[in-house]
């Protein structure tokens, strides 16, 4: 039995549900991993992420090294034990915050040079140490170090971006020390398809256990993204599974789905969630808005969550008015719980080939308010 | 059967072990109650509460009064619905906030006119009002208006809220209408023992469902504290539930409980639980310092709370480290729960005829470092 295993597949896209086998548990796909940031998911515990139906959740390098350090973690028995979560971990590669959070020093072939957004402190990074450093970490699926180009980018320095990405990727892949770790590698190129190709191609020849769509969420809009994806996707390997990175709304997301992902991140249910505003079936609700300041109805009809089983939305408004922690906690519990419902429905249309009509209900529903 | 039974006395002091029955069920005495200041226990679900043995929580009037308003309350169906707990909850009379919180325009013998510390709105009350307010939000224990004065106080003032508590008290048992309510007043007379005396035996007099004593935790001292709780509480009837408002630290508590106190409420677990501040068996732990940076242990050893069993010390520090909001709520969680087992420890012990012993091992264990 491989470690990914394909169950269904969609007869009219590339859509597959199936299911990801780790060191620390299955993982069912097309699945959502909750950012934990610097070790936390922002005022959620690891139960309360377990109760709502998470199976993974993903760490980011960049924030765990620069505190509270490698060594640290590593005293304690690793980054599960650290962060209270005995189940699957994918940890990035901290490509994406070296170039979105730092005073970037300097950069070439063989690594890259920066000042923690922190307190400055110079850090020096390549293929090697990332990979050794997550080695340590010890998440279930680590992420090959990549170089994230900007949006719109210049052509030169996309393609000096995918080629460094290629070249740190099979180092990456030489370094790997720790057969408990499913190594991702990541597919840049930006916008532009041919460059898109050509790493994907470049990266399957090296051989990866599964492949990541990198660099887009940073500005292109959902068109260019998603025909960028489905473009990217078509070229992975049927048997392992492909993980679109940082993405995104739930539109976004089911999209892509029908490119064929399988795996996504965001910290949109959290950072959303800490902003008053909710995810639901009917389109967003804005908690802050005074129309609610009596209503007793939950956020969001018949969701099982804690928060809409116990809370209406005249408490919720009230709590984020207030400066109540409580807020933010429920209505990030919330926007997650929505987000794993909506992964749920998909392998479940999936499973009863419904796809495509259940994904065309739900886009007209969520866009109809 | 009374509402308020004693099913325990220790032999060597005044301290007793009871069972207080209230619309929304029973509370073991004595009794801890978390404060709920806006509607919310700062960053701790109802669910979390009720999971380390909490079995009462108190609501502050004044907060709920200024937002979202006692309309809002009731239209959702009431404090207990709003809140998401459907167990015994307490309001204040808002007395304590009035004098601490607001802007004070003018108080007389008929009422208080203050201006809201949120946004300077002119709020009137009185005996009526308040009593009617908390009829409305409907917790299983109400408060009468009492006028709290500061520490140190002119006696000539001391002497006037005493009276104004007296009259007010009087006025808001007249005035009260929900009898599925327990009707508390508040003892008011700073540390002027003839003074307390005096309120108590009037309160007493006018007849109330239970007695709190107020004014106290204001600068006075834990000496000056106890003496005046002491004495107040011998001279309370032996069958009414005896609250002291405010207090304190675990050792204030077990004094208080020593002197026959059976509730008490206080934000030192929640307050110090934001600040890095731990309660242990052995003394306070502060999670910032950086020896914890690489600490496998938990926060208090033996201690079966949900941060306890699943979080080291070294992901508590690095949580406030970064500001992340899973560090207040998990420490909060643990202050709590050490709260809840402080005060099962003391029922124990006084069900088992051994609080003279088990008390004087307590404080002599948590003043040794």
């Amino acid at each position: 039995m491989s470690y990914f295993e394909v169950h269904s597949n969609d007869p009219g896209s590339a859509a597959r549900q199936g299911v990801l086998t780790t060191s620390h548990g299955v993982v069912e796909t097309p699945a959502f991993m909750p950012v934990g940031t610097a070790g936390a998911v922002k005022g959620i515990t690891p139960q309360q992420l377990k109760d709502i139906g998470t199976e993974i959740i993903l760490g980011n390098t960049y924030h765990l090294l620069l505190r509270p350090g490698v060594d640290a973690i590593e005293k304690v028995g690793g980054l599960h034990k650290f962060m209270a979560w005995n189940y699957p971990i994918l940890t990035d590669s901290g490509g994406y915050q070296i170039f979105s959070l730092s005073s970037l020093t300097k950069i070439d072939d063989n690594g890259v040079e920066f000042a923690s957004h922190v307190d400055g402190t110079k850090v020096f990074l390549n293929a090697e140490i990332v990979t050794e450093l997550q080695n340590r970490l010890g998440a279930d699926i680590i992420v090959c170090l990549d170089q994230c180009a900007s949006f719109p980018a210049d052509v030169a320095l996309l393609r000096t971006s995918v080629e460094r990405t290629i070249h740190w990727a099979k180092r990456a892949r030489a370094a790997h020390a720790n057969p408990r770790q499913l190594l991702f590698a990541v597919v840049q190129g930006g916008i532009d398809l041919q460059l898109r190709s050509y790493c994907a191609l470049e990266l399957i020849g090296i051989g990866f256990d599964g492949y990541a769509i990198g660099g887009l969420s940073v500005g292109e809009g959902h068109d260019n993204m998603i025909e960028t994806v489905t473009h990217t996707a078509q070229l992975l390997p049927e048997d392992k599974p492909r993980y679109l990175m940082g993405v995104g709304t739930p539109s976004d997301i089911i999209a892509a789905v029908k490119a064929g992902v399988d795996m996504f991140d965001c910290v949109l249910p959290t950072r959303n969630g800490r902003n008053a505003f909710a995810f639901t079936k009917d389109g967003p609700v804005r908690l802050r808005n005074s129309e609610h300041i009596s209503a007793i109805e939950p956020i969001e009809q018949d969701c099982d969550c804690y928060c809409c089983m116990n809370f209406t939305r005249s408490a919720i408004r009230h709590f984020f008015n207030c400066g109540e922690m409580l807020g933010p906690v429920l209505l990030s519990l919330h926007n997650l719980r929505f987000y794993q419902r909506l992964m749920a429905e998909i392998r479940h249309s999936l499973e009863r080939n419904e796809f495509a009509d259940w994904a065309a209900r739900k886009l007209r529903k969520m866009q109809s308010r």
